[in-house]
């Protein structure tokens, strides 16, 4: 008989048995090329322009920075019809929410106004979502107040403070466009679900403290965000509480609440919660009108000007010596914009059943920065509960942010003085109620149950933002998911596996109670790819996993341990220090008197394994290509 | 016949098909043991303590935490004289080196003899190698003289560079012991083999270039440490280049490269190689003493203080304004620290095969330095030249250590004065023969045949100490080790499988050329867990796959496309984003008139799958254990 190394009979299984491939090398360029390609382009955009004469490719072209192109050609009325009255919804909610963000974010009201006219018009061009609606949103808005706040008192200087935010704008917009052309999208992939859904509810709680000031009358308050430097602001002053203010936002409050609660529960019912905060404006605006409550306490907006958006091209201050806080503040604003305008449009499109480009997405949400920062606009993004009022009231195409735009025109250019009358405290309440409805308590229970980092990871952004400040409650969120991702890689799961009675199956003994395992051999899956990360917890696990059989086994007094197989079909990469690692799993086992088996490397793995031969150190006739011939080849040799 | 939802026969296949089991719930406060046991108590320390008696468990905590007791106990005579040769062997290496060491500190040079005598009695009695020497090393001493001296003048002001000094070796030292106490030892895991391999030739450049100081006799030098302005501070004083000191400085190194040449070749002839240093410094000190050299402008050391050392634990500087420099200082160095002691420790463990247990050795490290910065010593580790020589020495025991503060004690008691005439030229020849041995080109090109991304990192970790500055270096390249493992999640590779003849094995089409793909059957195998990060990159890659195969079914003329297998066995977890995820491939697939079929769900995946009720929503009939069940199915229903 023919015998191998160690005496063992050598080949006569492997003669039977399935050979592992050596995939074909790849050259070095073509394979670069190929993980460029997965990484920056997975979507593949360039495929539609696959095989089409060259003018065909121009038109392609055009259509695919301006999907207005490609839509504009099948519009037809009764789109434009729907599209109208969507359009005019919206607006009637973005022209009391403009002016009440824009006051959260310390810049003159008229700012919000603007906010909802140029913008909505360059995303309707290059934007790729039918149902997202374009406009200022909280998170932004009081980041803006409270970072630039932290360098540049808005009320003492006015002037900086808006060539600050108009900065900012003009940084956030350049940050999305470039993330979109350089094909870094993904980026945003970073901030999870659980992430947004603890970071929203964080904020809107801290939004809403903020409009404790505007409820309650105060002149004075804390230019910081966190729960206890609000609590305590509000509570020293309680002699500098105003009733009139408190009693007539509560009523306003409970007015607008109870409009929402009608429009969830009938959903036909949509423009009741839409058209409420505009019709909220003007009753109390008439009210304070014909009470002359603006004499008694109760702050009004006062004059607005009249007119489209000024040019503010001029106004962008990037030799400052603030430039550096404008960068962070245009950083930080623009990636939760970007988070959320893109979650918005990848679950509405997932709704009605078309695609979205995560990319280009970001190049049209980084051109209307880029375009609003020059025309007196701060920034936007496709917020979550006006694209929901879009969507609701059966907007067709981006035409219905034309209408939006159009409206917010017409009252720029003739209603402003309209809002002379309008109480601070209105917008106050407009915003507690929207922000009321980003606090999804359900989504957390489910995150509890379903997995617990999740819900850690969702808590601390809660926690962090609303104890801390906004942009921390961010980072420790996306460290901890991070730290997951590293984690799962650090610390791989390592199974041993049994086999399931009456076949040629190997599966985890936890998971499947009918899995026996076998006297004498021990076979470990390892469950995460094998990197300089984890070598060293490897080693020492697959170790400890050799002494606890070898306990075992003692202890039952049968057979001792004979066989280790490490079943690789879950390791999808190995870097160098793997390979190290691998050889010296071969070594210990060979000291402690026992055979290592591979089965069922991957391509990667066995590669490498070639490349730095390591398959001689292993011995190939201990390389199998499934458990079952593994184990095969181990009961004939035991036996 | 029995037909479900879809009109196609249920369960037919099912009932002679093994069921994929779903693990037995545990409870969370069990999971959470579990997980909190494999992060951060892997290699079980408190194994060896279980059913022993109570006083066995004191004495076998005593030897855990000074495992001299534990060794001592077991100790000889022959052991005694195989220490005494080796631990004078590195005394009479580490007395010069540490003189050149202290320098490259900014430090005066008693101050590195110190730092060979009170941390290699700590770890003697701590440590848990047998192999480590312990001393001061160079990058740490380069990394205090610059990252201090950019606060600090240390010519100026000697006395707060002294005190920044130590406190940074205390920072260093807490920070070693509380990562090692909690067990976070994992984190210097994240220091790759490549980025080693890189940062220590890169730091072999920038300390070998800032010894043409010494070489070239300049009084005056360059504060920072890259390659560009160090070549402009030699290149601008040309006229201050004393060739006295570069004639005697070339001589020396080539002295000691032939020394160390001769003793790679014959690993018996170490010893020549290990006493060169210290006989060069013996010889070009007699040499000045009777040339009077140091009157024509060599430089000498001078007078060294006698006596042991002075006890520090006042100079300790908390209330300094420079704090901030010092605990980064000593963070920096207390990892550099602890990745060059650990991976020492560990690879001649690995030879003389022994185990060492990481935390622990973190501990002595840390007690080490916190002791060392009381008593006048910085910064030291176990570094790797001192190390090898002490093992080619022929060490048993830690006892080499002993022996070697001994040795220096005598030293720093009697023979101080025998250093006066020695010319600072030799250290700087000393320092550069040190470090050419830390260059290992062999290994980078292994690293670009191996692995091409282990190959930039640590070119970049080499280029960024070279051209920025040390921290800078290491951190673009544990930024870039760290961008590997995120990747691999963000963009998992997704293959397709084919069916390998004569068997019921499935694999992928692109390793296993005979693999035949099934018409009309997709089956796809995801390679990585299904987390946030990659659910937007999976969905799509899912329907591009989708796509890709229906148009090449379309152009063969064949079958259409019917079913998509999604292989999850190397899915080793998945988030709530990722369940998601798939319910909404499931949708898309359901659009498409397809139908989506699951293989092989680990345990953790169809857990979750179970709570989110998507075995529900995917069907229970269409989750199969294997592949070959999967397919078969399909094939029943095709026919």
């Amino acid at each position: 008989m023919n015998t191998g190394e160690y005496g063992y009979p050598k080949f006569n299984f492997k003669q039977q048995a399935h050979p592992v491939s050596i995939p074909p090398p790849q050259p070095f360029i073509k394979s670069l090329k190929n993980t460029v390609k997965e990484t920056l382009f997975p979507d593949d955009p360039l495929r539609q322009f696959k095989d089409q004469p060259p003018s065909r490719k121009i038109i392609l072209g055009i259509q695919y920075i301006f999907p207005i192109f490609d839509w504009g050609s099948r519009y037809n009325l009764s789109f434009f019809k729907s599209d109208i009255i969507a359009g005019i919804t919206i607006a009637s909610l973005s022209i009391p929410q403009g002016i009440s963000y824009a006051k959260l974010a310390n810049l003159p009201p008229i700012f919000g106004l603007y906010s909802s006219f140029v913008p909505p018009l360059v995303y309707a061009m290059m934007g790729s979502s039918k149902d997202v609606a374009v406009g200022t949103f909280a998170v932004a808005s009081l980041l803006i107040g409270s970072m630039l706040g932290a360098v540049v008192n808005a009320n003492e200087n006015p002037k900086l403070h808006l060539q600050l935010a108009l900065t900012a704008t003009f940084v956030a917009g350049v940050l999305q466009a470039s993330l979109g052309i350089f094909r870094l999208g993904f980026i945003v992939d970073f901030l999870s679900h659980s992430t947004i859904i603890g970071f929203m509810a964080g904020s809107a709680i801290v939004v809403s403290l903020q409009q404790l000031k505007g409820i309650l009358g105060l002149q004075h308050f804390t230019q910081s965000t966190d729960l206890i430097s609000v609590l305590r602001s509000v509570f020293t002053q309680t002699h500098k509480w105003r009733w009139e203010c408190a009693v007539l936002g509560i009523c306003i409050l409970l007015c607008l609440l109870i409009a929402r609660f009608v429009s969830t529960r009938r959903p036909k019912l949509f423009w009741i919660s839409a058209m409420a905060p505009l019709t909220s404006v003007i009753l109390s605006s008439v009210f304070v009108y014909l009470t002359h409550a603006h004499k008694h306490g109760v702050q009004v907006i006062g004059e607005l000007k009249k007119g489209l958006n000024p040019i503010t091209i001029k106004e962008l201050s990037f030799g400052s010596e603030y430039l550096f806080t404008a960068i962070k503040t245009g950083t930080v604003t623009g990636v939760i914009a970007l988070a959320e305008g893109i979650a918005v449009g990848r679950s509405f499109a997932m709704l009605k059943n078309y695609n979205i480009d995560g990319n280009k997405e970001m190049i049209a949400f980084g051109m209307m920065n880029i375009a609003g920062s020059c025309t007196s606009c701060y920034v936007t993004t496709g917020p979550f509960s006006r694209s929901a009022v879009n969507l609701n009231a059966g907007c067709k195409t981006a035409m219905s942010n034309i209408v939006m735009a159009i409206t917010v025109m017409i009252t720029l250019l003739f209603l402003t003085p309209l809002f002379y009358y309008t109480p601070i405290v209105v917008l106050s309440s407009i915003i507690v109620s929207a922000m009321l409805g980003l606090i999804n308590y359900k989504e957390a229970i489910h995150l509890w149950s379903l997995d617990k980092f999740d819900f850690v990871v969702c808590m601390s952004a809660f926690l962090g933002v609303v104890f801390w400040s906004v942009e921390i409650g961010l980072v420790i969120a996306v460290a901890l998911s991070l730290l997951r991702i590293l984690l799962f890689v650090a610390r791989p799961k390592t199974y041993a596996l049994g086999h399931i009675p009456d076949s040629s199956i190997y599966r985890s003994i936890d998971q499947y109670q009918n899995a026996k395992t076998i006297p004498g051999i021990l076979i470990l899956q390892i469950d995460a790819p094998i990197y300089f990360a984890n070598v060293a917890y490897l080693r020492e696990r697959i170790l400890r996993w050799v002494d606890e059989e070898e306990d075992k086994l003692k202890s039952l007094g049968g057979n001792s341990l004979q066989y280790v197989v490490l079943a690789l079909s879950a390791v999808g990469n190995i870097d160098t220090s793997g390979i190290t690692m691998l050889g010296e799993v071969k070594k210990l086992m060979e000291r402690r008197g026992l055979k290592l088996i591979l089965a069922n490397p991957g391509g990667e793995v066995i590669k490498k394994m070639n490349k730095a031969k390591l398959i001689d150190v292993v011995g190939e006739e201990w390389i199998y290509l499934t458990l079952g011939e593994a184990v095969g080849a181990c009961n004939f040799m035991l036996r």
